[in-house]
């Protein structure tokens, strides 16, 4: 057994209903103004949620400003300027509501709240320059209305400043407490639900194959990966369900406790390159249409690893780390995603080499985690055998 | 699916040799001189124990005093008096150095070192004023030599004072680090391995079978029970099997993640009661001796819990819920401590009936979690049958 760390210091609340807890849960009693970081859509206003967050904010005599310009993909811009809005009306706590990007784009806004520069000064890779921030960062709470980055349980965030989109990631930036309310997912629609499902199953399938999987990140990804396939399809055919719903928040939240103690492996390298070049292309749609041709290439790399991933999407003992690629083609038609055609979001076959150097380039350190070396031959193999 | 909560911001470190990390590990730069707390016996000096946490700290210019006085049954005197060095020798850092005892007196005396008064004001239960500490704890490492109470991930800590031996943990009293490192237990002998690993054992299967327990925390479990039912007779019969301690420490640590996360059941006031009379039990020899007819009362309770069980334990399919009080017979033969004899410790049959009282008065709390209510009469028969 290798040495490994587990630290994952944020508070989980969990369960329907469980926003409620916002008036009333443990936070340092020092805190008095909130800055909400929303998306720029209408989705947080139209169902009630900010209200609802300011107003059981407000119970425990926390006031709060609202920024609410963050993007799909939130850029470096809006967080300079919601630092400078947090600074200026002395917020001493922030709350991420919303996606992904606005969870993460609330991490980005507490490390600027609470150091001098820009955000790119202490960003590694592209043009940032890798400075070390000392001033921490304001307590962050995270409350997820989709179920799929996990990023209320990790202390990741991915922002994008020119054509640079890169994760950075400290310990001050893991949220002080993730509200999960699965009844805050019920209006997901059909496919980013399934798209979203599926960033979750990979956080976990690939942190369970990582050459850094410890036992209990792998304990994590199982409990994930069984979650999913059990509820997935399910919370696709029929949103309204709140049983598979409940599911798959909490099985989206643990994939993020993988991402915490685990880390995901070059399927995301390979997936960043395709949508860096076509942003219309959703990365939960990217991953999956690759996903079979990648996890192939590891299926006599790490066999038991596959089985044991298809026994908890089965129930059934497996003998053939086949039996994990036809669960996962199965899960993927089940959620009616299992035919997506790369050419539909414009991508041709002339522009596969140039994923193959992109993901190297941009995204290196997760090819190291591999369960073994992929060569680039085999990269190109894995776009050109997905590709339709 | 309830609503729970997932909260254990402790750092784990585990592997072999990881104690060398306690020199160079991000910790809060301000500290500059620890207490370290160590039993009242030799066994810390002379595996050299001590002296390698002293220098490592040292390393890091964090000087260090030595508290040595902590007994098995860590009384509260101990704690008072230990706090008062600490307050003299102005410490900002305890080190919890040894089994549960040494770690559990270093969170108490971590709490009393930052809040005055006395540390009885504080407790709930018995004579305890039932205070609410306003000051915090100072940062504490536990660094456990042994396999068993996994109080390194959890924030609780028991205490005697007069004949009152009571648990206690606010949110503070979670190490900030634990450092497990399964080379420091090389030295533990066989039945003593043996009843360390069932407690971790019951920890983790009572916190399964809680009607607390959540979807994370039976994840936590089953590893558990897994790790142990594989490595526990192996590190019992050679104790110089590192790969079969690896598995036994972090078997223990992971039950303490359950403690943290859900609750262990009565089985714990049983045992509580038998060796509050007879202190010469060890508390493991205690349990193991109760066991069968204990979780035999919850068979017909949760079947699908016992058949999950015994399905990790055997590694094959369950379709009975006898097949885990199997598993945990043959585990404990396995282990050598298949026939415990409660009168071996100088209990009678007469004393049964007063173990019950006992354990609802002292223990009351862990009742409310089992499956299902358990009678007096119940309680009763567990005792008469576990006993010769």
């Amino acid at each position: 057994m290798n040495t490994f760390t587990n630290f994952i210091p944020t508070k989980l609340v969990f369960g329907n209903g469980c926003l409620e807890q916002l008036s009333s849960l443990p936070l340092p009693n020092t805190l008095s103004k909130a800055l909400i970081v929303i998306s720029a859509g209408t989705a947080m206003r139209k169902f009630g949620y900010l209200a609802r967050v300011k107003a059981l904010l407000s119970q425990r005599g926390i006031s709060s400003v609202v920024y609410d310009k963050t993007l799909a993909n939130p850029v470096k811009e809006h967080v300079m300027e919601a630092a400078a809005v947090c600074r200026a009306q002395s917020c001493d706590l922030i709350v991420g509501l919303g996606g992904g990007s606005s969870i993460d784009s609330a991490k980005s806004i507490a490390l600027m709240a609470c150091n001098d520069g820009d955000y790119w000064d202490y960003i590694h890779g592209g043009t940032g320059k890798g400075m070390t921030p000392t001033g921490g960062a304001l307590p962050l709470i995270a409350i997820p209305t989709t179920a799929g980055t996990g990023t209320e349980l990790d202390p990741w965030t991915v922002i994008t400043h020119n054509e640079e989109k890169i994760g950075y990631g400290v310990p001050e930036l893991f949220p002080i407490v993730a509200i999960v309310d699965p009844e805050l997912m019920l209006s997901v629609p059909p496919v980013l639900t399934a798209y979203q499902g599926f960033d979750a199953f990979f956080h976990a399938s690939e942190g369970y194959i990582a050459n850094i999987a410890s036992p209990i990140s792998e304990g994590y990804s199982l409990k994930s990966i069984e979650l999913l396939a059990k509820s997935l399809p399910t919370a696709v055919k029929d949103g309204s369900n709140i049983a598979a719903r409940a599911d798959v928040a909490l099985a989206s939240s643990i994939a993020g406790m993988v991402e915490s103690t685990s880390s995901c492996t070059s399927e995301h390298s390979l997936e960043h390159a395709m949508s860096a070049y076509f942003p219309a292309l959703p990365h939960g749609a990217g991953l999956i249409a690759i996903s079979l041709a990648y996890f192939g290439a590891f299926a006599d790399t790490c066999p038991e690893k596959f089985m044991k991933m298809a026994e908890v999407m089965t129930g059934e003992k497996s003998t053939s780390p086949e039996d994990f690629l036809n669960a996962l083609a199965k899960l993927q038609k089940d959620c009616g995603v299992g035919n997506i055609a790369l050419s539909d979001y414009g991508i041709t076959a002339a522009d596969l080499p140039r994923f193959v150097s992109n993901a190297r380039n941009t995204m290196a350190g997760l090819f190291t985690v591999d369960p073994r070396d992929l060569s680039d031959d085999e990269v190109l193999n894995i776009y050109k055998s997905s590709f339709k």
